[in-house]
């Protein structure tokens, strides 16, 4: 719980996957258990730190007063630490990395002090460039004590501000040297800031509940503390809040979006709505697409729970075949769960997942998962489907393959880990022990959304909106 | 964490639900990781506090290592807990109680020493004449350190076992003494022994995984091992394991089987099977029963996570008014939740469930859910759907009305608090604000089982199995 | 932290040494915290559990409030805790035992149910005949889930009540069954009890601070609650507390009283006073004799600290010779405390303690300590004055060589582990590496205390007061 | 524990007092254990929070584990942490700062990254143009994560890195522009750099042990882990140590000496040496100074415990008044000791001290302490001695008035908390309830170290060596 060993600190847990919540009520009203509730609409979003950051701006310029930890929002914040956090102004974060980065230090929000006073600042996304702006700023002599883009996004922010009237036009300016995906908020004294990468890849949103502004990576944030939507930040957008209310800079909105899809197809949670579109939607709309493309004879429609479930009714909607349920999932399966060692006879999906036997005994099963990254979970499922007296076991996949890393702030491995990347479907089919497989397509991608609305297919087809770094910078340090 | 403090330690905590798991592997295996995740596959029966307890059958008589804590199976157990719990037989429990009664001191399994050496209990149920039993030991010199029926289970076990030449014989004589509902593993330095009341209220199951046998509340737990189901304890049965096999005793068997229907339609997981009846297939029958007594035009019938939606796909079938999802619920509410406070704009049932706007709005939603008890739960929800745009919303409830406490191990309070008890459907059909509401009828409950199976609904009809105490025992202390 | 695991569960635990603690204020104010205060000038008896139980004797009869766990006072006690536990009349317990006994399950005080309610008892000191006294419980069916005296004690306290009309009867039909040493405390509903054993091994003590009546193993405890010394508890006395004040029964005061002379020597804080003789004059004394029967040309006297500091101060008193300062403590090194390992350059001897070298160089150093168990740290610590220069070390000890064990309440542990058994002082003096070693005679100690009073030197002379269990009891069911 | 809300996060925490140690092994032997048991030596200078940081030598260029968090070494180290820690060279760090001000995120050593790597940096003392660098560093872009004095040093190591060929000159550079009080100990991945300002205000030391060099504010840690004594840091010295050996840079030990004499009288442990003093002996000097100066007829000569002990010592041989012990304190009040609240009958005091009446009852006494601040503590014990019924108090104080705040690294507050600025020597004697009252005299403070050692008085005559800020620079962000 206490961990803050960190190995090759400033190497990795560059690749995240990360919430970020804001509030400023410009009534005075307390803030910190709406930031709690917030981020824990956001916990799927991350889920090994968490953090907020408050601050009073009647109070005394720049007293903030802050507290996170690695854990759940559930575990990290008690009532006690909760009633501390006063103010009327806050941001809160909860944090994802791969294995081995996670580091207390790195839990966000950040809190820093500069050359006007204190600033926090909590980030979602992943910059391409951010070795080189680390570089760049070493060799002007400065020090990093922590391997989170937002630290180098914070350096930008202090240094612009020397020039700049206003942390809003800092942010702006930095926002021009930065490059990647990013959903921003910033916390000045006096205001509060949400800003998002021109190409738009990370979601954040605006809401409103009475007379406090609310900024957060989705939908379903504002829901848990009884917002309203108001819309989503524009990609490029920089919106500032302050004592006046709420003010737009546009000018940095002139890039072609690229949406992240698999917010669609996976990450979000299906309560939320992005740029006009429902998640939810979009996942029925998967699985209907998938009946369109592969259709196949069953008497039933599952979903690997709990993200298979809604593409499965969708499929089931599509085709009429009966959508059921095949797995009861054990929801207590935590953080901490203690892994079968190797010569047990449990095994980490079975205990997380078990078959209901007599629904799938004799039938012919049609099984919706969202997507195959190694392979390994698949075959044991379709195995456990089998073994339970399944007929047929026919798989599909509600994305289409996944054959490239991602460097925009999704933990998609380079191609080596990746099934897709060196095996055929056919190949990939008989490893899973499936009796057939189907993908979506990429060229179908675009009946997900809205009619026009541009997304970054980058991890399917290595065509990325932004020319990557030549080398993989994830594992830049690591060498 | 750490709380034992206890209000009236010796009165409440007596009407719990649990869960119980055994094993004994003749081959000299280690159990503890398989007494863990087997714990694990029961964790929904009780999430207040478990325990484990092992013993070596071939290392010195008498030796028991255990450990046992307040908390989820996830959170009390570590590698280093584990790895220290030696043995080849052992015994766990995950208990619940009401709040206010739960204490460290009421964790299971119990162990103890005896006139035999040492003995170790776990038990699911409630006895009815345990205030009774517990005064008339109490008239003979006995102390009790703890609430839980198991204490008095063990008393009589030790007092029997003086004239008995075996310690199964001694469970059966406690047996004629004790009444009331109860699944019982007990652990002496070379048996593993299960038994059941007569009545067979609570589940248990005999499992094998090669040389081991598998004693468990419900087969779920079994799946989680890797052990094949056998059979179910017979209600009255005792089953007895040693070195040389198992050995059954079912000279109690002599009762008008009474099991819990509650079990199929609410608290076991589904991928369970009790004496040849699926859960799951109880509860999809529920649905198509409710469709049949209450059928009604609709759009999209819908569970209320996680309990309804069984019901409600049932529903679903037997109507063909397509399945849906309406609601998205946040898994992360754990049990360290910090509920929200009168003035705050958020509410629990908010936060613990969001409702899928665009699925709902201008439909007509049936909703389905497994029980009302106070009904302000289901205000909430069917408020929260008609905010969201719900045309109409009718209530299926997929079990007849709680009018009556149950006496035999299930949390029902007394009927002052039960909605249905005071108030006639319409009523509240119109406290809910649904625009109908239809329950199960207790009559047609013989169609969720087999034919000829027979089951307790004292909880609907106020007709028990057994004579209740005169007085709610349940309450008994506490005055 | 949380370890319950526990071996040989009903073996070992039984050779603890521990501190008891009761109040009742009659005016009906909060005793929770002053047992807090009471317990942390006691923490020096045992530092491995602690408890507090209360109970409000205005309230329902029979609700008592308890916590306990295993830790220091300081650990196992937030203000939440102790916020909780409300009640006008309570007992408190630190309680030390053999490593590998320790367990939670140990902890006190006991709380229970019998026949008459509920009643908690706090205990120090140790039975002899308990193992038989839990045989024959046992042969009536009684069960044990504790491994300590208390609950023989508390079964005898609920039998004999069946035919008692008062708990203090019960108590003392009970002292007539147990033997060996206990000083006791005992809360029932509406009174607070205490009792001595009749030969008065373990102290205990009453104390009164306005209309609260206090009970105490040491006065020290009295002054940190700012309660009024009154008198000692007499050897075989019974002293009962209730709303009308203090009572007493002295009809078992009939023994030869045998007080622990190792509770003056070393167990007690010297700002105690027992039976009239203060533990620090005591000291002193030993400190004179010694100096009487050993005395050496030398420069320096210095104490091993702390507890030979005051021996050496009445070494220097009585010689002139001057007392100094040769080592310094770290007072840091507590029980979490990693010890090196076996291959490290460190040692544990040298982290706890260091040697002032400019004050010991080219000197002929006269060292205290208390008593030479085993010899090794003896030895490593006069090679630490040697290493530093020191010309002579000559070792004195303020108790007569340990050659017996102690079977009432101390963990001396039996004679092969003892250095003095098997080896003269001249071989001892050897292995220390000492130029000359000195112990106190058995025939000098009454002059440590006044004349007239009598005690226990069995671990000295192997006559104890009471004929000793054939067995070594205490290893009586690790077999 | 888990506390990391800082309040005026950039505010306050500037004047610790600390503890560092850094030891690096030339064959490449593990260190974290010795840093471990060198911080145990060195807790007495910090108990806030402590932290160690190791790299290994011969691994990947600047992979550093470090693990810091709030409490004891005892608390914040396990086997398991200590054992994670791999590595040849490191750094370790205990921290106290005044209430409020402590953080998690102030915890040393500070680690970091830079232009050439990484680098650990603990620091003891504190710089009086700290605020001065902080802004100066702001205004070229700077940010800040702590106010720890460690990051404004670590700035200017990093930016003079980018003109030096190796970290020793970036080091010695940096020395150039902050002024205070500063022992340093820098880690980068090949070199152990140790630092102390001119001004030789706080200690640091080098030792040896095999094929190891260690550096230490105190010699006491040198012992812990067995290394040998080489020699003090001089005031203004570099010391490197890398692969080859150690190396050393005098060229900025130009400055007259300013030590601060608290540590003598009162910080460092009693068997440290400092620049060639026995801190045990300046103490023992420090009484018979007083003797000499405030002589007075009395029975009895005591300290108050721990730090009173040895100038009472020095006072009893100086005057042959028998030296005695008055009070018992209790070791177990550690940080997490819960204070009496105002209408309780028990005192933080009485509860942490007890008198031993027995001794004092009678007697004239010399009450011997090191210092006093306030006077609340003062006259509570002077009272706590004539309750008990001593016949006359006569305090002794072995150093002079405080009347003045430190700059460098002292918790010693502003005068108007002192009861030394306003008030006459009469005055506060008869506000502490004294017979009579001695202090030391500024004059004869010489006496305490060697001929020719000069020393910091400021705290006592306001005559600082350099010029202090204008303003109170401890308070200069809390406006």
């Amino acid at each position: 719980m206490n961990q803050n060993i960190f190995e090759n600190e400033f190497t990795d847990g560059i690749h995240e996957e990360c919430g970020v919540f804001g509030i400023y009520d410009l009534d005075g009203g307390e803030v910190a258990s709406s930031i709690y509730y917030g981020l824990f609409a956001l916990q799927h979003r991350g889920q090994e730190s968490c953090g907020i950051a408050v601050s009073d701006t009647k109070g005394p310029k720049g007293k903030v007063l802050a507290y996170k930890d690695m854990g759940l929002v559930n575990e990290v914040f008690t009532p006690e630490t909760l009633d501390k956090l006063n103010g009327n102004i806050g941001i809160g974060h909860v944090r994802y990395s791969t294995a081995g980065s996670s580091s207390r230090e790195n839990a966000q929000p950040l809190v820093l002090n500069y050359v006007k006073g204190t600033l926090g600042i909590a980030h979602n996304g992943n910059l391409i460039n951010a070795i080189e702006l680390r570089k760049e700023l070493e060799y002007t002599g400065a020090i990093f004590q922590t391997t989170i883009d937002s630290e180098v996004i914070a350096y930008h922010i202090a240094r612009e501000r020397l020039n700049c009237g206003a942390v809003e036009q800092a942010v702006a300016r930095a926002m021009d040297k930065i490059k990647g995906a990013y959903s921003l908020i910033v916390m000045s004294p006096r205001k509060l800031i949400g800003a998002r990468d021109p190409y738009g890849f990370k979601p954040l949103c605006v809401g409103k509940r009475d007379n406090a502004y609310v900024l957060a990576s989705e939908t379903c944030a504002l829901d848990a503390v009884g917002a309203e939507f108001i819309r989503d930040v524009l990609p490029g957008e920089i919106v500032t809040i302050n004592s006046d209310g709420i003010v737009s800079d546009t000018s940095r909105c002139n890039q072609k979006i690229s949406r992240c899809i698999f917010e669609y197809i996976y990450f979000a949670r299906p309560d939320s709505t992005f740029d006009g579109v429902s998640v939810y939607n979009s996942r029925i709309m998967a699985g209907r697409l998938l009946a369109k493309l592969h259709p196949v004879e069953a008497d039933l429609v599952v979903g690997v729970p709990e993200s298979g479930n809604d593409a499965a009714l969708g499929y089931s909607l599509e085709t009429d075949i009966p959508y059921g349920k095949a797995f009861v999932k054990n929801n207590y399966v935590g953080r901490t769960f203690i892994k079968p060692k190797q010569n047990q006879r449990e095994t980490s999906v079975r205990i997380k997942l078990n078959v209901l036997k007599e629904v799938v005994k004799d039938k012919r099963i049609i099984m919706i998962d969202d997507s195959i990254v190694r392979g390994t979970t698949s075959a044991r499922i379709v195995g456990m489907l089998k073994a339970a007296g399944a007929k047929e076991v026919h798989v599909r996949i509600s994305s289409p393959p996944f054959k490239y890393p991602c460097y925009f702030g999704t933990d998609i491995p380079s191609g080596d880990q990746l099934i897709a990347t060196g095996h055929t479907i056919e190949e990939i089919r008989n490893m899973i022990g499936a009796d057939s497989l189907g993908y979506l397509e990429v060229e179908t991608l675009p009946e997900l959304i809205d009619e026009g609305m541009t997304f970054c297919d980058g991890c399917f087809t290595g065509n990325y909106p932004m020319e990557p770094p030549e080398d993989d910078i994830r594992g830049e340090y690591e060498r």
